[in-house]
């Protein structure tokens, strides 16, 4: 796409794929909120006192229709939004078209290139002139990442006049990174220290960016307080488990058609992510065996039925690879050549480097057949047998479905949309600094609670004598924070 | 669509959505063959032999990828054939696309109008002056329905000039079967008596089709020799079962995205194809409630943990309803009025008067978004409630999604090779009466032996004695025909 | 024990373990009552008429709880009693004990000698002066063999004045059978003969029993007319499959009590109870590996995610072996060798020829250690190495556990119930010949449709319109012969 | 039983049920081992430097075949051992018996009064003049709460001269613990002081015992160091989960042989054993009803299909009910009474008071029918309808089966011997100060790593770069503390 803002009648600014789809987007944003509670009560709740009045928050995550409700959420608490997807095929298009059109400044389309995809979340932070963001919501840490990236540049170019230089990396991804920092350096030297200055935090959605973050903090580079949402319960044990028990086999079957029933599976980690892999091709009738580094993971795996081998061991003889880890080089093209004709091959893990994408593009004489958007069918020239490759390794829920389904993403964002009041609400109490956070326990169980009633639940109440008798609250927390659940 | 029949440069003649779709049809196609081991082994073992030379077999089965490959095992065993689709929104157009294109005579596309579906249904038994068809290849038996029809109103307007009356019924899809026949009876007074005469047979896929041949047999009207196939233990404990253990998710995930977990949902029907259903929704994390009138399915329901109930005891809890009964009016307006906002109504049976849709689409003041192609969302104005309905009331898994994956199909389709070639080859011997017959126990294992390899399975063999022991040859067929599996 | 018939204050035979049992054997009768809807029904329904007036009944089925249930049920019918066990392990002493002394004539004890087996089933058949019995219920058929061979010794004997020879024969057993027949021919050379002459019928339990009646059909050797209760749906579909599902785990935890998730189990035949075992084996977390002589059984254990392999590609690295197939030689003691140290070897198949005891108790040097009875090491000198083997290889689930549990037991038995009363009815009337015949279709209806209420279940009700759309009458039954459920 | 202590020939002291089960039970402890990889490790590993030589360990911990598979490992690395259990009814007699002949000094039997449990608590702790313990193996804390309460009274005696009075308590457990500290006061005033000098720590096994002690480190009465082996991943999220749902079916078929598949069951508590519990009925075929007061433990046990409601809503439907809770008071006498006739319930949570025992016992008019030990049918006057109440209310899996099997024990258990070690090798370094610890986390590992040979998995390696990436060693641990599995 060529690469230039679009405005809306109101003047707000979008880049989105086809701004006709906003009427579809609008219809399915309407059923997601009816699936939806936790977000839709957070409106009940706090929209009449406009907490997020004056706040300007951009938003780095899947540009869904799920998503859309969190955004409309935090409009309807009063916040100005500027959104932009944190990978490049995770964005409904129908979804980005409504929002745009409505609700906020959205930067995303299904089918970026990285040049596009770093264009938009560079949009999504500028804020023009009057300056921004107040907060971040990030997914995987790319926004959070710009920014200490564009920090470093800027005091090192205001120290030494070295601009970054983008061949001393091999990642082409960060080449681009250090390209739009560079070029942004002469004409403003100081965006990303002006942002780091006015930003009151981040919460970060994903496993992978809590990592980062983490890392940051025990280096003590974190530029500023963080909030930590994946480890939320409601988060971690719902999403990334449930959501990928759904989503898992939804993107499996669109890619594909394929019958998971009587099929080998291979889940590569068996984290929450893989659990929920793991449990989804089991279910549809798959033999599924579980690759683990963690011995207390693969004894879990052992004690559900699956067995837990190292892929070497069943590379040849398995129909579906599905990698979850959050590391990286799990399958290379050296396991690819081994496999069975049209075995497939897919990523659900956050970043697309657990698939040896890059020596399978340049394996000699390989050739790729696209099915259709991300599925490929890669034929190796030795054997004429091919591998089918989805969402080219990214995340195949994403690229391949619509991701998880509102339901669990409602525990997810209700558990940001807390965090992003935390933050804001205490942005002058220095409650907050430059440290990793989590919510508290109450509000965890606050975000569950707010999705029982549509699932027809009724809680049991303790007595006080009980309270007293296992040392709670007759209100909860109910748990200690060491709880695993 | 306007219709007129295309033709290709080689002169066949077709009418599909789009023929651009034939490369994408194609490349599919080919996936499909990996997974469909008992029709490539059918073609490896009797292709060479061309036994259908000079058969000219139509076929009225859903037009998809998987149907393409059992028209193209048809074909490379040496038979001509026309196709059409059983159903209005079951053709995938790019399977459509391809066949025609390069294979045979197709007349099919997703979303017809029952006028269209009827005049596809004519094309495709439309052989011209040299007459035909030899052999039928039916699924719920429209095909075989519209020429026993046809050869009752010739011989009544042979013996009385009188021509049918379509106001004769209320039934708005007879209407226009009943005018066709009409419509060709002064044209052409004696085409469905020519065809009769010169069928060998049909081979019958599905439960309702057959329903329909044993009733015929029992009237004494059946005209020409029949194949059930469905009860072939290889289709319908394969197909009906896993097929839509499989698909059925698939349809509601496709169609709405929402999370099964945690929900209520109702099964209408524990046959085959409600343990499937079932199955799939336990599975996903839902409960599930059954409604059942034979309690022997039903007390099966219940050794499996899901509760049986009645429609109405449960009306207003639930939250996805699923009809798979082969009957009709099973969930009426007024059940749908009493529905919660957002449940969401399907029917995965062969046809489309299990859900009341004539009583939904012509209730006063109600109103439907259509949130997508077969995902409408219907209002009630006394409530402002919405009920989601799938594919307009038919087969959601083939509307909605692309129906039973590959290798199920496999299973289904070898036997209809089989069939036809049974019927084909004893065409001169009087084996075949005008009655519905069963396969043989023996080809039924063979199918089942077929498609082991793929799957990596390994089968044990008797020893003479122990095949003695229990009375059976060493090669099998190794149960009784009563035997339930 | 001493074998010598006990008699009760009120005069009746019988010869148990320890009469001192009964008030333990009524607590649990009293209880199993409440779990067996069908029979306590028979009774409410049947007993005032009293239709077994006049009727003795020799039943040769599992003395167990459940059974005692059956007895007096058919005791509470007006029928007199008198019964053996179908196994040496299967007795329940309590049972039999407040059998025993309160309803019918018991001959049977946990661990008899096959000697005392056989003993205690010519006690059951033997109704003295008056002649009897009148009915049989049997299960596996050894009453039913015993008067088969008794008659053709007897014929053979006025014909030629031979008796047979018990060492005509290799199988220990059956030498057994001879000497007992042999015994009794020169005191009452017409036993047998009277006993056919008299006996109206038989209805038998197990697929084993079913297949010998089905032989002695083809072969024109069968004295007396048979129901086929096993082919019940009610029966085959419910005891076998969900029976075991129930005792299988049952049997292993109370012998070895040794954890089942994380190990690897054989499961040898995926027939009804093979398919119950292994579903067991899968949800309690074993890793379930499948072996089948018959594609289509083995197609539908691979559609469950189950590995289907041959016994000697697993032998070596499994821990739970089981035996379901109804055959002979499953698992030898050539296999025995090559397993894990503490392998667990079973079977849950009728007869105790699965597992090959004769060649493990006569192995060279192989040393038996008795942990508690029913559960043996055996250990080989070569390798020191040891297998537990359960039950002496006889059905596990009734030497290690008590048997199928009272619900499902209640259906097998409430067709027994019928079956005993149609025999009884039809006595006179000729329906019944010589031959093998199954309950029909609106019985075995009615023996599930007297669960339902128990289990809280409500049925849907046909509409006299619907009934006819699918050509069934309203009250059923709804399903042809053929249908598989 | 008669309270006196007996001796060994080799003069160690015990009191057993029966000393001539030691044989038997040294059978079933040897095949106990091999099942127990863990700790068969750590004696090869730790046996041959005696690293436990000169330790005197009291141990209060069910005497279990499994237990004395601890027990021996102690022994085997070097300590002198006494031992009780921990509840009344959960020893095995025969592991009892082979202990107390063979390795350590056992008090212990299946069934003791409470005046008999406490007694040989004592007994346990009883050392003699040597002195001693040095370590305690605690499971609920019992042996540390008579340490704790001994010494409060020998404080206030030693002040006031007061002693405990009985009466001050209305719980009759609790007064048989003054009763016992009370009478020992004047004989010895300083025997728990001396204790409690002499304590290197505790290693606490279960949830309820830990609890406990946290309780006394937030009060500052905490006495010496305590390792909470209870939250190791390896124990509570195994022993707990994996346990109870081998263990629980192993209890109810035990005990009532009732078939599980069809009937409502109600868990109350999803925490780690609610979930085994609930995961074991819904997999054996019953539908399952989660009673829950934390809002997130009740979203996931919807996540999994399963009805959330209280337990007022069901008391009068459901078959089976199960307390799980660690709480107090959860099945009162009024729902009792309110249930279906021969309605199930029991308890597997460590302490006996979530069922009102007390209130059903004082019930008037209530009548208890024993079926068989741990096995009793109470019936109201009012409906002559009954109960059946499993092990008096105790664990039911200890009562009425035989615990957890030996391989989730050994996970347990292998804890608990690293946790004594880490305790007795920091004796005189000042690690653990009088507070409560978890393992670190390689520990953890360790113990998973210890059993995964056993089961055939094979682990996966990191590569360094592959570790650096996720900031790990490459040998673990590999997750962070907070990790909840």
């Amino acid at each position: 796409m060529a690469l230039f803002v679009e405005k809306t009648t109101s003047g707000r600014e979008y880049k989105v794929k086809d701004m006709s789809q906003a009427d579809f987007g609008r219809l399915e944003i309407e059923l997601a909120e009816v699936e939806m509670p936790g977000l839709m009560s957070c409106r009940t709740e706090f929209g009449p006192s406009q907490p997020f009045k004056g706040a300007k928050i951009t938003g780095s995550l899947h540009m869904t229709i799920q998503t859309a409700v969190l955004i409309e959420t935090l409009t309807a608490l009063g916040a100005e939004v500027r959104w932009c997807s944190c990978n490049i095929f995770s964005t409904q298009d129908h979804a980005a078209a409504a929002i745009a059109r409505d609700s906020a400044a959205v930067f995303a389309w299904k089918g970026e290139t990285l040049q596009e995809y770093w264009w938009c979340t560079e949009r999504a932070l500028d804020w023009g002139p009057g300056g921004g963001p107040d907060l971040i919501v990030d997914d995987g840490g790319d926004a959070t990442l710009l920014i200490h990236e564009g920090v470093k540049a800027e005091e090192e170019y205001e120290k030494t006049g070295k601009v970054p230089d983008p061949n001393s990396t091999d990642n082409a991804e960060f080449q681009i990174v250090l390209t739009i920092i560079r070029d942004g350096l002469k004409s403003d030297p100081k965006k990303y220290t002006r942002m780091k200055k006015r930003l009151v935090g981040v919460s970060e959605e994903t496993t992978t960016g809590v990592k980062r973050l983490y890392q940051m903090q025990a280096n003590g580079t974190l530029l500023f307080p963080a909030i930590n949402v994946n480890d939320s319960v409601t988060k971690s044990k719902f999403d990334n488990l449930y959501g990928c028990r759904h989503s898992l086999p939804d993107g499996l079957m669109r890619a594909t058609d394929v019958m998971i029933a009587g099929k080998v599976a291979v889940v590569a980690g068996y984290g929450d992510v893989g659990k929920g892999c793991a449990a989804a091709l089991k279910q549809a009738g798959a033999r599924v065996i579980v690759t683990e580094i963690d011995p207390i993971c693969a004894l879990q795996a052992l004690m559900e039925g699956l067995q837990v081998l190292t892929l070497e061991d069943v590379v040849s003889e398995a129909d579906i690879f599905v990698t979850t880890t959050g590391n990286k080089d799990i399958i290379m093209v050296d396991h690819m050549k081994k496999m069975k004709n049209n075995a497939i091959v897919c990523n659900i893990g956050h970043f697309d480097n657990e698939i040896d994408m890059h020596g399978l593009e340049t394996y000699p004489g390989v050739k790729r057949i696209t099915i259709k958007p991300q599925t490929d069918r890669w034929v190796f020239p030795e054997t004429k047998s091919g591998i089918i490759v989805l969402a080219e390794g990214r995340l195949m829920n994403l690229g391949c479905a619509t991701g998880h389904p509102s339901f669990v993403m409602s525990c997810s964002f209700t558990n940001q949309v807390i965090a992003q009041l935390e933050l804001w609400n205490e942005r002058k109490t220095g409650k907050y600094e430059k440290k990793v956070y989590v919510l508290p326990k109450h509000l965890d169980e606050k975000v569950a609670a707010l999705h029982l009633g549509k699932l027809g639940a009724k809680l049991t109440k303790l007595s006080k004598d009980q309270a007293d008798y296992i040392s709670v609250p007759v209100e909860g927390p109910y748990k200690p924070p060491h709880y695993r659940y």
